[in-house]
């Protein structure tokens, strides 16, 4: 598309001089519509190399206020980046709601070099550009302004910045490898961009081409186009999305109702069975540790239903260098402005770790959809953007094993009495269990939708039947060890 | 997608019956409520032959009141049809606001079906995709709810849907040999279908899958998807849209001011050339027709510009049985009640014909914008919608040749005046001419930013100099010769 694409005309300096001083002036009204409306705004600048990104944006935001955006030049991913899934980068640098947050290159630059130079395949590559389009339609989705720029230049005038560049000792390091590496191979990187900018030129993120042969005239195109945008979005703040059925093969769960839960473990068996299966897990937690597997141990249940316990048990397998549990309360104020996935996505373990979530993002499609805490165009479309995330991590190369804990409603009762009643065990009973209790069946409800719908190939729920909590530790132990064996030992 | 799509599960027959009365019942009170809020919603149904697709349309409508819908069953295009761009059929069927309109199959059997039977090859595929892409998404922008449906069998299910059908002679008309041939190739249609369904899975227009192994349940299933997606749509009624830049290659042009007028033309030259030049004309028409190349003529211009007296020497060349004039009005009510180009997609030739607009869709982004007929969001995406549309025409074959007639203020005045002045002309002048001439530096902004936009390399628009107006007819007739000349006698 950008190929086609015929630059409008620059208008003559005064002209120009005067659009900028009102699109400037403009932009910095909108800082605090957007923070009124509460409207989470990303900019995201790609283009070739010297195309004059870094000087727009440097002009841009003079006129900003530097408590209301953030920028990131996003060149290279970190050594603690790279041990995350591609995108993490990205996600875990979205603005909060009402506020800027401006990206010097971005996902595409970086897959479209990796591309390029052969470092992935093209069904990788694929793979990625699905990947990146689930990303900016969840953004969207859930209520953020993604506006993309490409700043374009030609081939000539591309050589001729870089050599300006290099002869200047106080620029020179502004020019790398890649940049003239992508200069030399102007068309193929060309060919490469047009197919990227067509492939992901979507409604919900659309892609606007700057003409950056002269600063301010890119600039003001840029605030332009910027202030349209933002303008366009925060006419739709709120509203409502279409939700996409789910087209992940899913693995069949029984409803909870269906669930037996008069399994038993006899101490002795017990005690045998959990130390052999711990020194299993320890073994393996140490293979993974080395082929660099990223394991990811999600954990949702009734409350008392003993998943404080069963994650002990679990954890007393392993390492502490190579594992961390995530015990997940109300998200914090700066969580809650974001994405709700994204206080999930910031917690992700590296390669080769164990991350065990006690609770989990499951929370969209339990309690805040039963509290209202979300509306239920939100929580509807959670089951799909959930599998999407799940699916990211799948690829990235995780071992995904989400845990239902169940007990019935009796077993409930007498532990919460029992907690009432033990001194030391109050402090595990509150005033909200007791409410939580009074909505059981609204819970099951979610509880099986949930499960129906989440339970995919790649990231299955498993169930623990809790009522004997011993049964359900070694059981929870027997599927990780199993996952993980699977995993190591067997063909993906 | 639809490939890793598992079906969820079927409720058993009690509550399948239960939530089937409560859909049906549902999706009756939306009659109202699209009523009301003024929603078209065109519903698109696909899938194998047999899928049970217009059983379950023919169910469905059973609650719905004939006069709030319509069902279109689209097999074959006539041949009426066919000497038309591919869309024409299915835009000429969208809803008015406020009703449904259902497909009983659609632009994708058309086109997936000539891809595989290889009638068009993989490129003339990709920019049919390209177009329905386009097409779907101007119908969402322009406030249309577009729902598309998959109906899914197994091949086993569909061989032994069709022997039963043929076995009947009451079905076996049913039955037809795309049948069979899908069948007998199931796997090589599913992959395409497949590759189709992901490349048109659209925000703005998202497929659905529907389990078809019963007919109940493909009804439930399609029914609680349909209400769902209509109170989605309800409640964005309205909901200005992204911007997209213009991607096609544009054709430099002067501003109005810049245009100079003082070209005359004597009598005798006058004559002389005219009758050459429509001699001319008068040969290509007859080729025109006979090489099936349609031909768009588009006039635009100030009032008392002298359009009718140039349309009239160039139709004068014309044998009536190949071309028709369409002086443009204000949109009836039902032509207002739909996407606004809907009036001259309706409007255009049959392949080898030639149609001349007086007034054509650029109204939208002249007299609709000045007067507020539509809002700013809709005109200032209608440059790309409009620059779409001709491509559309172009693929399809069209010549399109685009003319503003230009006169300047004073001229104006003095035919306006003459107007007034002579009985016989008295019924040209109206006092909205007189308003409208108030408002000319406004409407020549708007021109320019037309002139500006619109003029792509492959629909042009040509400035005709009409003070003297024999001068601008000669030149209409010539660019029309040029053009047509290029185009038979030319690489395209």
């Amino acid at each position: 598309m950008i190929k086609e694409w015929v630059k409008s005309k620059k208008p003559d300096e005064e002209q120009l001089n005067q659009r900028l001083e009102e699109a400037r002036l403009q932009l910095a009204k909108r800082q605090q519509m957007i923070k009124e409306k509460k409207l989470p705004v990303l900019v995201v600048m790609d283009g070739w190399g010297a195309a004059g990104k870094g000087s727009v944006l440097g002009r841009m935001i003079k006129n900003l206020d530097p408590r209301f955006f953030k920028t990131f030049t996003l060149t290279k991913a970190s050594e603690e980046e790279k041990r995350r899934p591609f995108l993490y980068r990205y996600v875990s640098k979205i603005p909060e709601a009402g506020k800027f947050v401006f990206f010097d290159g971005s996902w595409m630059d970086e897959v479209t070099r990796q591309y390029l130079k052969e470092v992935i395949s093209k069904e990788e590559y694929e793979k990625r550009l699905e990947s990146i389009r689930r990303f900016e339609r969840q953004l969207h989705d859930n209520g953020y302004l993604v506006v993309k720029f490409f700043f374009q230049i030609g081939q000539e005038e591309q050589k001729q910045r870089l050599k300006l560049l290099k002869k200047d000792k106080n620029t020179d390091w502004r020019v790398d490898k890649w940049d003239e590496w992508q200069n030399k191979h102007y068309d193929r990187c060309m060919e490469i961009y047009d197919k990227y900018l067509d492939a992901t030129n979507q409604f919900i993120a659309p892609w606007y081409f700057v003409d950056s042969k002269n600063r301010k005239w890119a600039e003001l195109q840029m605030t332009e186009l910027l202030i349209q945008s933002i303008d366009i979005a925060l006419q739709n703040v709120g509203s409502p999305v279409p939700i996409l059925q789910n087209t992940f093969p899913l693995v069949k769960m029984p409803l909870l109702s269906e669930v037996s839960l008069d399994q038993t473990v006899a101490d002795e068996e017990y005690r045998q069975e959990l130390d052999k299966l711990q020194k299993r897990l320890s073994q393996l937690h140490n293979e993974l540790y080395h082929k660099k597997i990223p394991v990811i141990i999600a954990y949702e249940g009734w409350d008392a239903a003993g998943k404080g316990g069963n994650i002990k048990r679990l954890a007393a397998a392993l390492d502490p260098r190579g594992y961390e549990v995530h015990p997940i309360a109300s998200p914090e104020p700066h969580e809650k402005s974001r994405h709700y996935l994204w206080r999930f996505w910031t917690r992700l373990p590296k390669d080769g770790h164990i991350a065990i979530f006690d609770r989990t993002w499951y929370g969209r499609v339990m309690v805040e959809r039963l509290e209202g805490f979300c509306s239920e165009n939100d929580w509807q479309r959670a089951y799909t953007e959930i599998n999407e995330f799940e699916k990211e991590l799948y690829d990235w190369g995780a071992v995904i094993i989400k845990f239902w804990v169940q007990i019935d409603k009796d077993t409930q009762l007498a532990r919460f009495t029992d907690r009432q009643n033990t001194p030391e065990k109050q402090w595990k009973i509150t005033d909200e269990d007791w409410r939580n209790r009074e909505k059981w069946d609204q819970y099951e409800v979610a509880v099986n939708e949930m499960l129906q719908k989440t339970s995919t190939e790649f990231a299955p729920w498993y169930i623990l039947e809790s009522n004997d909590k011993h049964y359900a530790r070694l059981k929870a132990l027997r599927t990780v060890v199993d996952a993980l064996e699977k995993r190591l030992h067997q063909k993906k």
